[in-house]
């Protein structure tokens, strides 16, 4: 392996705004021999994901920060080529947190097996990955979703905002989802069976979920923050919970993020609104990644992942996809 | 009775920040006999509570706004004078709803006797009224503390507040007030047992909830919104839990409010924010009031009123005492 090659990518700024180039090191090693009990990963597909911006920046969040220098940390999907492990041979795939780079090193943990003649690779980064975790124990642990309620996600056509709409209406839930475009609106609605889409881009939000929620919204699932935050929150009903799971329109932002001026429609409504990390539930794991790879074996359960080919060098660009709202499904680097 | 004439204070124009006297318009009408059924009730104690400020504005809220040219509502307590009503008889002692006005005729719905022979009749207005089950449902139902836990709660000197923080030391809890001036957090500390006090006034609240909850917060029971709870979510501990009780920092801002910046400590420490209404709790108060009665009895827990001698005249600026922190315990008004 020592003649190997391993291309990485480094933190080297902590960016203000949107990441730009600058705020990237690249860098190349030898990969080196495994020792006893661990073994290595050539990785093929790199989970892009929102949350990566928050790992990026100072100070105390759910995760540490990548520390500046340090190889970007990233879920990524792969091949086992050399192993001195005794749970991984050669040839397993496997998915786990191996980190901007097209070679890892790992002892096993958090690495999971997959199984390609179930479904594509960059599917395990996805709907069979965390995001399919998070919009699974979200939307079911924390916003607790009951037949008959009016579910609305936002970031509806990103990796776990569509998961998310799909199991409500899995659990007979009436489900708008709120997206960027009217390509992706169509999609929801038409491929994966939203009750109606909402294109931020073109709509009044707010006007939008009046005229589509009538009796309220039961249970919001917020994975953008901003204003879109605020216009659920002025559309509750009655003992409504709103899972915070992400705030992509904030996480650029160079001013201080604004917080949802309306968030006494907690009160009013008697609601909730409460933060959800996927990591708390991987004891659970296991039960989540049956029932959905159940749900997609009997076709009730679809998912669509944007796979960018273009190597790790392309990798600072094809970030700020998310960023834009540019990419459709989950947004997977093929290195 | 028709002798007998009521003053009354109606809401005469939706105030536009703090209340002014012109937003009031006081009336006089004569004191009808009760039909059957009904009774009427001399009104000596009026409730001031700063949800009172909400009921003044237009909009959907948890109860309709407060008509105009209607009298104000407002909690209040009094003595039976007249009655029709097999259940209530002259002489008996009630609380409930009745208005700012000095007499009302009333069904007997939400009313209920007290015992001034336990407690003066102005406590029934405050520990042993709505605050008091306010506290004991929001932090206990919504709260969930456990012994150990180390609960923060703002407005601490007033009526809900000052017995948030007493349960929540009878809960074995670490208890830290916040509160505006240092007689106020004088008296959180040496008469009703809180572990700390913060004056709001005087100290960077930020820094000094760091200094007195090392261990983060696990309840942050709110009275005040604004720079207060975002100091608070700054500070939590993981899975803390914030129960929404009021806003009384914004209820008079003429500019929207300012939502919490950092509302996305949620999800850094899988926390939640949930509103509260009391009247939720209707079914329950005969729980909460035993309770109540019992600690009182075993001196577990003190209760402080603000009697105002001021009669119904009094009543707009009385009020306005709420907003500008002048009331030290349950502020009533006597008439």
């Amino acid at each position: 392996m020592s003649d190997t090659i391993n291309r990485q990518v480094r933190l080297a700024a902590r960016p203000v705004g949107l990441p730009k180039r600058s705020d990237w090191r690249f860098t190349e090693e030898p990969v080196p021999q495994p020792p006893d009990g661990q073994f290595v990963v050539r990785i093929s597909h790199l989970s892009l994901d929102p949350a990566m911006r928050g790992w990026m920046n100072e100070g105390k969040s759910y995760i540490p920060p990548v520390e500046l220098g340090a190889v970007m940390r990233a879920g990524g999907a792969g091949r086992v080529v050399v192993s001195k492990h005794p749970a991984f041979k050669e040839g397993d795939e496997v998915a786990g947190t191996f980190g901007v780079q097209q070679y890892a090193v790992s002892d096993g943990k958090g690495v999971r097996k997959v199984d390609t003649s179930f479904a594509p690779l960059a599917r395990y980064l996805g709907a069979l990955g965390m995001p399919g975790m998070t919009a699974y124990f979200g939307l079911l642990d924390i916003g607790k979703p009951k037949p008959g309620d009016t579910v609305v996600v936002s970031g509806a056509a990103g990796a776990v905002g569509s998961v998310v709409g799909q199991i409500a209406r899995i659990k007979e839930c009436r489900v708008i989802g709120i997206a960027g475009g009217a390509d992706k609106c169509r999609y929801l609605v038409d491929e994966l069976g939203f009750d109606a889409a909402i294109d931020y881009k073109a709509d009044d939000v707010k006007d939008a979920l009046k005229r589509h929620c009538p009796k309220g919204i039961d249970v919001y699932f917020d994975n953008v923050g901003g204003e879109i935050l605020e216009a659920a929150l002025a559309r509750l009903a009655l003992h409504a919970r709103i899972v915070i799971c992400g705030a992509i329109s904030q996480y650029n932002a160079t001013s201080p993020p604004k917080g949802p001026a309306n968030y006494m429609s907690l009160l009013v409504n008697r609601a909730s609104m409460t933060g959800m990390v996927v990591f708390d539930y991987a004891d659970r794991y296991k039960e989540g990644a049956i029932q959905m790879a159940q749900w997609i074996a009997a076709g009730k359960l679809h998912a669509r992942e944007d796979v960018v080919e273009g190597g790790i060098d392309a990798f600072p660009e094809t970030l700020l996809k998310l960023f834009k709202g540019e990419n459709f499904g989950k947004l997977v680097l093929a290195l």
